[in-house]
């Protein structure tokens, strides 16, 4: 059980912070405020040979000098300097450390001799290590984070379910910081940088166990340890999904990953390949991570692809249509047959001109009201796997209170619904409060459509495994 | 030169609203509102046999009772009336008229002939006529506004190059109030819902004379009269980019469109060739429409399809390379190579451990003047038809200040820069600025590269049409 050797990045007793800074300017100052203003509960340890006390904390002039015992060292000393700060480290008994520090494999010649020295030293004394070139772990549950960049630059998002893993320190920030925007929470952010030690198996199975990570997704340039990794992706993807951003997918792209990490990305189609028998669902273009890991974190499922469209602006039920239906532009999914006890149940609802079928347009009629009674009927039709409401709030009688009025009929039954919210700041706050109250939200018709594919994906993969399983 | 009887309803002296009404809930109430908030210039007459001032305005009891000339009339009464009062107007000798008011050929039956007794009127005393059921003209240059929806509900967005003609009233609401947010400007807005009169082909050649419009961007469900629109397209697209969403495209979307709109929306295949014959760009995803639409409102197109690619997150740049040159999942165009003197002078620039090659990648190390410095460089490369810069503004060293630093360098030369960034407010923000500034930004890289490749679509147009004139 390797995982457990990994819980004290994420809920450490004590941390020690080597290479603590009174200047605010400095990484080492910014690592102490971060972890005082995410509330972290346990002990915290600056240390820094030229300093007696930063933000209020007592400094050490060593990790030996600390009498108790640290549970996690974050290390952000100048490269050359790494190497010995470890072997105090490993003397002291540290077992978990992250090395923020840059200037090892990622810069090449005398980076990746460094680099090799710190890993020989991990070993030697047995520590777990995240990094080096990393910014390394947030968790909003526990209350860790090791990141240096201030809130005021990079916002951190709330509690949630989702547990992101960025190979990209750059990459997972400005996603952190654009969830935070969005209140898309996380369950925990690791960004693991040159992954001298703690790579995306390790991690994966640390994640396959903790339980307030209902969804993985990731952004990796390069998998480590291909053969290890699908089969715990493979594991992992049974009990929760994986979404996954594999960058460098292109030949031109790959070799920019080399240059930009030194590492090798892999021929594209053998991953494609691998992803696809163990079940990660590939993420393309940068939104595509987020918006499929948001539907998959409410742990609905389509069980299968005939999709219903609910609305009150007939063009966007056509966008969506075309979408949802094209082959080769759009995701191949069905536009559900709705039942006639549904259309008979429907005209009761709907205004006397609009014309019962799917997609429903219930016009510039429309009301939060109508919209909980036609989804309550079209929720309980047996030929509907998923729904797609499309809101407009410019209808006069449209409002706010359309997000209480759907949320009652999600909490009343299990199938997916994910929404579609286009226009201004008024949308966006709906938006924003569809999102808090769990139910996926999307500002773009064709991205919530592609969201949907992402559930019926999941549900197939299921069905799949299950059947498997039978024989 | 029947483009010139379209004028009044863009610069109309003076403005009739027949069915103005006292009850702010009221649709005739909000017409008068959204021309006194937009600061319309000319005289307004408000129609209503009931009421004697409303909004400070003397009202009229019909439109023959006003003495002056009235260039344009808003028709907000129920569909039932709208016959008697087109009759007046036409006596008057009003020459355009929108009409707002719904229950036509959009509901069926009935509908269908009253749309049939209006057109006929329109024909027999030389009405132009936008509408019915639509939402009609906003033109923040010239100040005229004929949407009832008031400004808390949908926000209007700035002057600016784009001009949207919507045959959706409820989609067009929904792109102004998200343009205005964004801050992306208009020349004008045309929602011309059932085009019982003005249609495609007439606002295409009113919108080519108009010089303050370079750009169309359309939201069309069904064409009509295929041959003049494929004539004037050609016409118009010789001089300013159209962009064009065809809602309807597959057939299911189709089947959605005609019990939407009673239209057919015709053979996709066809549409597709005719497009593509007369160089309109075709948006398939909502947010396509107004993306491609800003990058041709700069004027600037790539001249060819090597582009440069430029930095400070090595993984965004490896995701921009991927969209960039795949052709299956991306958009084909080409990684320019660099030529050995750009290289030779970057390095005076970069971080001493960065590697100056396409993708260029400045590292966290980076700064505003170096985003700058590395700019001026790469655009005087021959070998690069257009740069896509990506900003990341978490780094120490990034700021707001990289809005003007860019701006520079962008006044400073011709070729396409298109901007990405991606994060939380602080991002939004500086998105915001450099759209301002007249440099196209989007929140995610795949669409800057989508939109990169839509400027080399124009280019590549261009040289074919200017290829053929020349024999």
């Amino acid at each position: 059980m390797s995982y457990k050797y990994l819980e004290a990045f994420f809920k450490p007793k004590s941390i020690a912070v080597i290479g603590a800074s009174r200047n605010p300017e400095k990484i080492g100052y910014q690592l102490l405020k971060s972890l005082i203003d995410v509330g972290y509960e346990g002990r915290i340890y600056p240390v820094n040979p030229k300093a007696d006390e930063i933000l209020g904390l007592k400094v050490y002039p060593n990790v030996m000098s600390i009498k108790d015992e640290v549970d996690l060292a974050i290390i952000a000393v100048p490269a050359p300097s790494v190497p010995e700060v470890m072997k105090e480290i490993g003397i002291k008994g540290v077992k978990c450390v992250v090395v923020i520090s840059g200037g090892f494999k990622e810069v090449g010649g005398e980076g990746v001799k460094l680099e090799e020295e710190v890993k020989s030293i991990a070993k030697e004394y047995g520590i777990r290590l995240i990094g080096p070139n990393c910014i390394g772990v947030y968790d909003p549950h526990n209350k860790v984070d090791t990141l240096f960049l201030p809130r005021g630059k990079a916002l951190r998002p709330v509690k949630g379910e989702i547990a992101f893993i960025s190979q990209s320190g750059a990459m997972g920030v400005a996603f952190m910081d654009w969830l935070a925007m969005e209140g898309i929470g996380l369950s925990c952010f690791v960004s693991y940088g040159n992954k001298a030690d703690v790579d995306e198996v390790d991690l994966l199975e640390y994640l396959m166990y903790d339980e307030k990570s209902k969804v993985i997704a990731m952004y990796v340039e390069e998998v480590s340890r291909g053969r290890d990794f699908i089969e715990i992706a493979r594991r992992v993807s049974m009990i929760k999904p994986i979404v996954a951003i594999k960058a460098g997918r292109t030949s031109e792209g790959a070799k920019a990953v080399s240059s930009h990490t030194g590492a090798l990305a892999g021929r594209d189609d053998i991953v494609d390949a691998a992803f696809k028998k163990v079940g990660i669902i590939r993420a393309y273009d940068t939104h595509e991570l987020f918006d499929y890991a948001r539907a998959l974190a409410t742990g609905r499922v389509a069980w299968g692809d005939r999709i219903a469209i609910v609305t009150d602006g007939g063009g966007a039920g056509v966008m969506a249509t075309d979408k949802l239906t094209d082959e080769k532009r759009g995701v191949g999914l069905k536009l559900a047959e709705l039942k006639r006890e549904t259309i008979r149940e429907l005209k009761k609802y709907l205004p006397p001109f609009a014309i019962p079928h799917n997609p429903i347009d219930l016009t510039g009629n429309a009301t939060p009201e109508m919209y909980k009674n036609v989804l309550d009927i079209v929720c309980r039709d047996e030929n509907v796997d998923g729904i797609i409401v499309i809101v407009l709030i410019h209808p006069p009688m449209m409002d706010e209170s359309i997000v209480d009025k759907i949320s009652e009929v999600y909490k009343s039954m299990d199938k997916p619904i994910l929404i579609a919210a286009t226009g201004g700041e008024p949308t966006q706050r709906i938006l924003k409060m569809f999102q808090e109250r769990g139910i996926p939200s999307y500002p773009e018709v064709e991205r919530t459509v592609k969201a949907m594919r992402c559930l019926v994906d999941r549900g197939r993969y299921l069905i799949k495994i299950s059947q498997k399983n039978k024989y």
